[in-house]
């Protein structure tokens, strides 16, 4: 058998947890690890590159593993390792056995097209929480959205935690990432409406038409949107809260919005 | 000055530790631990018993605390606690310096009574994370529901992370438990549409009407709606996805359908 890899001292190894770890190795070698079968799958069906495949045999068999690998253009390679080592380096427990290294797109908002005429879109500005952008993400997967634009984003978009929390929705959503002004740039030129969650000015989101073009932007929930944002919505909305406490989940907030959007269209894409 | 407590050793302080970390002491004891000062006053407008403080007075003023405590019929026991303790028994860091117990209420659905005559209900099955338990009623405290009923709870509703992360919304809404048997006899006696979230038997969420007393009830995200609940259902409902997976998380998908009849109800209460 070929290609086994026992030590954590191998070179393959370190570089794998460097990638895991740390957001400036994954930026400067433009690539990345994903966790376990769905993801991968899902970076495969989202024409991700899988350049590596790390499996651990006591898991999952190297038939299996031989399944996630490009079947076109470039030759996926296939390492196997050790539990120890992949206990080491996964997130998960057990139930897996493999690890990908894959090589990131370039998400940047200036090489980004819209494919569709009449787009919905959400925007999420400077979100924080990985566990928010996956469940964001989750939604914008369900609503099968034009596009995701993360405006001031506070981590690189392949952190592990946003692939595991997205389950792997980050993958097949069209995602793409820049400065507040580029992202309301693009929508401008493109003559797209944005609207705005906020308090100030706002409409009641369901009393707005979302049937044209539609850019949904949702900030945090600490500190909402930015005042750069706010000065170049064409609407805010708000959604009407009737209890205690003024703040709901920013994931959730988003879904009812965008669902709101969805409903008016027909749910026709 | 009194009631200074500086003692790990101290019985109060070995009965807050046991307060904090065990379901059984909780239930046994018919009380309950709150951290943070918007929790415990929202406990109070909740009309939760707050028998004693326990402040840490180099964060927050003994005059502030005081203000935490019940204005009414039952006396409040204050006691001050050094930064070790306070550090030792809250969760988050050392911003809120301050801590109360609180009597239990009787969540027995059999116990319960509805207020309004054209009730909307949250119902969710066997919920497991503290998280989405939270995330859930701080939803249905923005909707201002008539209740929201938990089946099969995993947890008592008094854990520190339900509390937590529903940041303070155990206490805002009108909540009971019960067994999924109990909580479908009760739907039914009262005549309430329930509407479970599956996708056996299903039409679209936004097709159907929820003007009429209703209950709206999701499952776990790994298994949906037990076999009972699906058996006792009026309407099944799912929301129409169009992306590459097919679950989203349970409190966004909560939030689009309890929004969807907030809407149709024109947000009247």
């Amino acid at each position: 058998m070929q290609n086994q890899i026992k030590s954590f001292q191998n070179t393959r190894i370190k570089f794998l947890n460097q990638l895991k770890e740390k957001s400036r190795v994954r930026k400067k070698e433009k690539c990345f690890i994903i966790e376990g079968v769905r993801e991968i799958s899902l970076a495969l069906k989202g024409d991700y590159s899988i350049t590596q495949i790390y499996y651990c045999p006591s898991i999952i068999s190297f038939e299996e593993a031989s399944t996630l690998t490009n079947q076109r253009d470039q030759k996926t390679s296939i390492f196997e390792i050790s539990l120890e080592i992949y206990q080491k380096l996964a997130y998960r427990s057990t139930t897996e056995g493999i690890l990908a290294v894959a090589l990131a797109k370039d998400l940047d908002i200036n090489s980004f097209k819209l494919s569709s005429k009449n787009p919905l879109i959400l925007v999420t500005e400077a979100p924080e929480k990985p566990g928010n952008i996956g469940a964001l993400l989750r939604t914008a997967d369900a609503a099968n959205l034009d596009a995701v634009f993360i405006a001031n984003p506070k981590t690189d978009m392949y952190n592990p935690n946003i692939i595991r929390s997205s389950v792997g929705c980050i993958f097949t959503n069209k995602i793409a990432t820049g400065t507040t002004s580029d992202i309301i740039t693009f929508l401008k030129q493109q003559n797209i409406e944005i609207y705005g969650a906020a308090l100030q000015s706002s409409q009641d989101y369901h009393t707005q038409n979302y049937t044209n073009p539609t850019a949904i932007v949702v900030g945090t929930e600490a500190t909402g949107l930015s005042s750069e944002f706010l000065q170049n919505t064409s609407q805010n909305i708000k959604i009407p809260m009737g209890g205690s406490i003024d703040s709901m989940n920013v994931s959730v907030a988003a879904g009812i919005l965008i669902f709101e959007a969805k409903r008016q269209r027909n749910f026709i894409k």
